[in-house]
């Protein structure tokens, strides 16, 4: 997106760009201007610190990082900004997420990272999270956001209609 | 605290106080006014959607819920809400809290609950989290921040030259 | 089925129908009516929570409630109703239905959640289970549930022989 | 109590007691008539499979089993009875219950097992939901059920309250 | 296998078939007659004792038994027979055999099963272990054992030595 | 004892005393000869082969292992004897044994572990089982097996009537 | 590699070549010579013993030993050498590599494992840090990781340049 | 210890002293000279950047550290220097060690940590297995590690021998 981002989406590899573009549709849907990029906590830390130590003065005001395996990403840019940081464990190892998962949430006292579930639907709710957030004290995105809730609320019913003939065509 | 809050604490039994205070204290550091009640998810359904749905109105920015087990609080919160909802996964069942993180965390696409760890690490997270959001857009609250930041790392050198002391009684 | 139904089965999402069907085929095997809905705890709280609440004066005896990830549906349903529920954890995230189970399962005190093994076993146990229940003190149930008992037994024995065909073919 | 049982609480060891008790201190405060026994499902199992052959003629409406480690007695009671059967996982192992957990709840297609929480909260909620059982066509039952919940209700916020001044003893 | 068998292999269903095979092919090739049968705790509860309490006076000397999920089947046996009963878990639920291993290891003094790993690798040990049981005290067969141990040694460096022409291959 | 040994007990470290006692003493109730030494697979590698190489010609009929954390010592027995081996899985790490029972009975295809439960069951188990196992072809053991048996079904319906008591003195 | 091998590659069946083939092409990038065998520690135990204690004295500095399941090999190697051993745990079971990883890492105190990640990225770790081990105090190899350790980082610089075009192209 | 220090002991927080206490005894043993410091991947980043960077330059052949929980440390610094880097997971949460374990070993691949077990046997693991990697290349330290190998055998060989006393003295 063109405008000057106020969300930055981080991730370890570019292998993970799929989970973690629906973070960024989250944020499109929402009009929410955001930049993507790779740096790894591992294999470009001083890129990685760089990108942490001068996103405020950037204009950014939170941060989306995704992360597999020994997922230290997110903790690693929380070290090193003030901004709210919000965690996405990826699935990209035999154990399936829950190493990423205990290694991005598990933060010892003093350095949050916000956790969102394992893959696509954590990525998606990282990118609903940061819209709740900047809503917090701004009452268009808060608007936005119920309708954004009163829209899941009639899909809900719209598919459970559906449901019916499924059932019917199911003999059940 | 006297001031009208910007944070709520809630948590789904007075047995879970201990862990939540540590949410408490980092707010009260940060100078953040906050309330704190109980309120379950399964034993008082209505008292907790009710509280869910008047927090925005009422001047809340941000919630913070701590539950175990079978730990649906803080999901429950962000169905009614708009507001960003921070979750405290709280070890109170033989599991030992994997339980109420899983319950926490892994939460479907739509509806956002911001995980930290388990217990008391993640109360005081929680806490700083919301500094950390409400501080997203105000700069004296990133001020304080920083200090905390700096004054966290400034800690950990003391602490290493104390180490010396120690290893040098135990003759190592 | 046409009858005024007696089990309402919910799930949390269409994408659970395959599973949930499961419980359909059982009640319908017994002859129970049934009613089958899709309604989320975090997307649609209020359809779900009117559903619940209603649920008993409409006829229905029991509710057998099949969800996913972090599976708050059946114990967002059992706050709200004292009919007996019945839970179905879905395996539809990374970690296998392990964080259904356990946010199915671990219900804290005062507010029960009946629940089976993780997918199509487990849904069709719900509708056996819903049989059961309804049959506690109804002989012409118990009856049909008994056959169903022999029914198994009998089909047990037929593949034991035939595995015999198997073992010769194998020259085992 | 006196009156013919129309419960039936299985333990698989009398070291279990204590965790039973619940269940029959709900059953109590329902009203409900219950009888309790120790019988193994590998020590004694033709008292087992007895008890649970029995256990419909004799008048009882649900069976209520804790067992620890591989515990099978649920599921094995279960085979014997087209009775409902409620499963009470006990923390009694070095694994904390999950295995009680997983062993009563992963049952095959046919059998079901109704398991509840592990310990004294899946106990407690094995009294309560065999009085939601009963109560599925009981008025009686059902308006002490939610004399039930409404007290549990009203409870949270008697407790909320007092925490105010434990707040207060804080100074938070 | 024509001869009176001394093993019997237990399946608590027929598509267990495929993994068993390995328990039957193992017997097979030390000679070892044996009969295999499919009967389930939970389904045919009656045939089960009665086929284990059968076993020890028809001739059997040990008894394999593979089972899934809540894998009841091997203790269920055990329970009615002082014959030595060797478990095989079986792979055939959503949490990958886990439960099935915890529900067959996991037994209460008193009631052993010699358990084995779960799936392939497991049915086939069992095969191989019921050899070495019956070779305790039988010299033929125990040369037997030590012949398939040197086989086994011989074939890793064979295995090692062609392991270096597809080193060369892919100019490793 | 002081006949020739027909068990062969060997533990990994002199703290799991406790727990392999257990197995003794089960042995011995049977009237079985034993010998009960420390050997690590890591620490005293020769000492532990030397022992598994030579058991068959010393008379020993079985070994039962026992060993804790990354539990080697059962595998390495079993590569080195045609000899049956029992391992019992010791909780002594942070993980509570279940690193000791993966690693133990998770053994490849060719060299089986009979794997007990964790700890002091386990260890009891690992006795009985061995006498299970001596009593495959000896009708004298097997006649104590079936006294054992008989007595332990006899002491459930004893602690049954016992907990009559209990319940009238809790009032239940 | 023709040099006289300075690391040892060890895997416990010819099914992990293509995990273990990472750490041969890591050992290559880094011109350090290797050799690759085949041994199990349960299959051939006398070769591996064997093996062990002769590679020091054969000019071997380091052994990388992949292994699955109840994955001893490492630790069996690692009681038989003074060399430093670096484990690899291979996920070929059901549990998904969970088994391989503890049974290699949680070694008891006074015979060392170090292990890597489960699969190829630890395969590969084991050959660049064995490059790390003989670079500990040589300046050439220290400078060929310096160099790689740049290649890496700029290698994420360029994959986070073409996430752009990746990101115009979806419209995000 | 006075000289020049060779390895570099580093722990998250001072409260993991007395684990990593036993990294020094082992290094202390072998006469290796080492400091040891604590350093926060979180807390203080740019400490834990620098030490990392100039440990190489300093003298430092090798990096051990411990931390637990969100167990970052050993990632971080291995991902700012080419040493050798051993990690040892320390059990600081309700997840008992496992996050710590997870997030150490997972790493991706090109930048290794050499994981030890969860604890005390991890730590005292480190420091030998440093001596193993100094040792590599120096007859000296091999010389020694030799000896402590001789040594533990021994002992076993003693602990065996009390151990019949302990027998004879509980009867068994």
């Amino acid at each position: 997106m063109s405008d000057k981002p106020l969300v930055g989406i981080l991730m370890g590899s570019d292998s993970d760009y799929e989970i973690m573009a629906e973070a960024a549709r989250a944020l499109k849907s929402f009009g929410i201007p955001y930049e993507m990029q790779v740096s790894s906590a591992h294999r470009s830390p001083a890129r990685t610190a760089g990108y942490a130590r001068q996103a405020r003065e950037r204009g950014i005001r939170a941060l989306i990082i995704g992360a597999g395996a020994a997922a230290h990403l997110a903790g690693v840019v929380s070290a090193e900004t003030t901004l709210p940081v919000i965690g996405v464990p990826i699935d990209s190892s035999a154990l399936k997420g829950l190493d990423a998962l205990l290694a991005t949430v598990q933060m010892p006292a003093g350095i949050p990272v916000a956790t969102m579930a394992i893959g696509k639907a954590g990525a998606r709710n990282a990118g609903i999270f940061a819209a709740q957030l900047l809503g917090a004290s701004d009452e268009q995105m808060a608007a936005k956001l119920a309708d954004f809730k009163a829209d899941m609320a009639e899909k809900v019913a719209v598919k459970s209609d559906a449901l019916q003939e499924r059932l019917a065509a199911d003999g059940l």
